[in-house]
């Protein structure tokens, strides 16, 4: 399957992670932003939402949105559980991702990390700020209760929500947001990080791509 | 079923329209923001995240996110269809309804009409409005390509993502976001509201709720 993304885009990251995670191998097409790749009509023919990542199925069809993309390769292995009840708590995961945490985050990371010039002590960055620490602080709260060994949706084995929260997460720090206070998220970025199969943003780069010093 | 909802929530109302639409019964209790009550330990016990909707399940669990509580009263009817290019189809639909749909139009419902105060013509307003109308225009993209009688992310019958979709989308003109440049939208805004088991969300008042008065 051929996956449309750019370099540094952590929701494709996402997909490349679970893609690896369950062996599955993606072939890449990795656009540009800045150039206006995500703006040419041959985009916005496959990709009508014009935004990565979107995924070319076996049947030419293509799918977009990082949330349905894990969804689809996680058929018929445990990322996607069976089970009605442990679905309904991964479902409310990947939501809570999409409506509260992965966008003061990755607002964060391009203002201050990725186009730098933002102001951190500016209204905006005050704001999103607040709204990471907010949201990340749930998430540490439903890790503690979850357990030492466990995951953010699923008792014994990770889902897809653990997939979709992971690259945010782990990026807070280039945005500004260090993760000191929140042990139970250190703790889960560490078993994500020692999963077979796990895949750096950038493979080959230093662990957790922390620096703010990302390859261009 | 138990729902937790306040009096004026969107993402309550899914949730109602929802089980109204597949005949479940609800009981409901109505929260106030204004009031304190989503900062009372006594929600904050079923509802981790500290939002509504939260819905008591058969079993004594709550379920959060109106994302989640849709696929779980959908289960076996066709608003979540069994197959699986479908069920990525839709889960491509509420995603972005979490992502780009309900927050910019729920933040200028909340500044224009029901705490009003806010500059129509300020920073944020401007901003919320620039993403508001993005959001619609790829939304009634969709559904002309979904044709005369289609629905949101699928052909033959309704799905969740309409479900999910409707609210926002028809109180817009309460933040200052005009419909008429979206004569898709208006034509499935009016195809919801002739399904059987549609409600409004203040049953027995006015059609669409479009007015700025509602009720406290
Ligand atoms: N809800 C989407 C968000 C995708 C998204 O925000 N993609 C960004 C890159 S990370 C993008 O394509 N932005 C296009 C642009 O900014 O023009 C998902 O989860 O896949
Ligand atoms: N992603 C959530 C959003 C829920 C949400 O934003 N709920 C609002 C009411 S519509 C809320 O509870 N706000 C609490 C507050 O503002 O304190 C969902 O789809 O259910």
């Amino acid at each position: 399957m051929l996956l449309y993304d750019t370099l540094r885009s952590g929701n494709a990251w996402k997909v490349r992670l679970m893609a690896s995670l369950v062996g599955v191998p993606l072939e890449r097409r990795t656009l540009s932003i800045d150039r206006g790749d995500l703006a040419q009509p041959a985009f916005l023919a496959v990709a009508p939402l014009g935004h990565v990542p979107v995924l070319r199925l076996p049947d030419g069809t293509h799918l977009a949105e990082s949330l349905a993309i894990l969804h689809y390769l996680a058929q018929g292995t445990p990322w996607w559980p069976d089970a009605l009840p442990a679905q309904s708590s991964v479902l409310t995961w990947l939501s809570f991702e999409q409506d509260r945490h992965m966008k003061p985050l990755a607002q964060l990371r391009l203002l201050l990390a990725l186009h730098p010039g933002g102001d951190p002590l500016g209204a905006t960055c005050i704001a999103h700020a607040r709204a990471a620490h907010a949201a990340l602080g749930v998430l540490d709260t439903q890790l503690a209760r979850q357990g030492q060994d466990g995951w953010v949706a699923t008792p014994d084995h990770p889902s897809i929500a653990d997939v979709a929260l992971y690259p945010y997460t782990c990026m807070a720090p280039m945005g500004g947001i260090a993760l000191n206070d929140y042990p139970a998220i250190r703790a889960w970025l560490d078993r994500m990080e020692h999963l077979p199969g796990y895949q750096a943003l950038f493979p080959g780069q230093p662990e957790r791509n922390l620096s703010t010093q990302e390859q261009p």
